[in-house]
């Protein structure tokens, strides 16, 4: 991965064969990263797996051959002391034609290029919503609102 | 709505029931907000009206089902004194394909994370193209040139 | 193109008929850009090409009916001199569904809506990489580095 650091915004280039939830987490943990956005990314992926949210599970589609990736947006929060990311994304394929949903799990293929806008100080949450079984994004959590 | 601001950016939390348009209008009138950018959004909307241009009217799709909102991006303008948005949107269904357009209409399903940046002292305006029957984008607006 | 500037951030206009890689290019020359990320675009498209990158070339697929763009999104470097743009788009046709992938040309139907953040005193470079036949983003270019 190459960082471009301009005060609380980050331009990443990943590289092939790296997870996209991995480095992202991983870029959060040395940096410190507590409250942001994935603004926008683009590139391709060699593999992902889609969720859809049927009211219990993420239905989810794996996609094996390589996909353009055309929109991934989401937030970077903290949960249980850990980063926690929520991204969706939309890949295109051989034929062009879009699917997409929720990130569970992305591997970069020829590159990926994210833009990444922090928010130093605030710090989002993502605590686990019992009701619905699961996480949801809390923007203002308490001092002890991110478990 | 949950709201995190920093000086002219804002996360929003928007949850189930709420209607994406009444919302961010809702913010804007009450933050006086009268140019900005709706940079990307994401979530789940239970219902959604997509519209196609077809060069005399909006071709609609009414979304009955659920759909993961993977692409939300548009304008935040003001027109004859109240907020106006341009928004396009790209929604995966259950089987993980993609549709879009011109969002007519979209209602919050389990939540939506939505990030928008504003540009205090600017004012967007979006006046009749009387030419062509629809509004557009004026990013400069003198002081009349808002109606 | 109307454009509305904000220190590094501008707000841009296009009207039918332009060009989308030329009239960036010629923005990105006449402001001096060499560094920048194009967040988002809404708008409509009069005709597109897109590319799927097959490993060896991009696979294309012309679109000569008008399509709503719901995502663009990209980077903006420089390369042997002058500006390199890297888009992705999806777009959505008058059935709604959503096609995509690399950008390899665009012209503006209606009008087309695109924020663009940039980097002052930044310098992205767009060197080529032989082993794959094309060019990708380096964020951090020695002072030889943008060839």
């Amino acid at each position: 991965m190459q960082v471009f650091r301009r005060d609380r915004e980050f331009v990443l280039r990943l590289d092939a064969g790296e997870e996209l939830f991995d480095s992202l987490a991983s870029l959060a943990r040395s940096e410190q990263l507590r409250a942001g956005v994935i603004v926008e990314g683009i590139g391709m992926l060699s593999r992902a797996r889609l969720g859809y949210w049927n009211g219990r599970e993420y239905a989810p589609r794996e996609l094996t051959t390589p996909h353009e990736l055309v929109a991934l947006h989401g937030s970077l929060a903290e949960a249980d002391g850990a980063p926690s990311l929520h991204l969706h994304a939309a890949l295109a394929g051989p034929d062009h034609t879009v699917v997409g949903g929720h990130l569970l799990d992305g591997r970069v293929g020829l590159l990926a290029e994210i833009y990444l806008v922090t928010f130093g100080g605030g710090r989002f949450g993502r605590p686990l919503d019992e009701s619905r079984g699961l996480r949801t994004l809390d923007l203002c959590p308490g001092p002890a609102g991110t478990g």
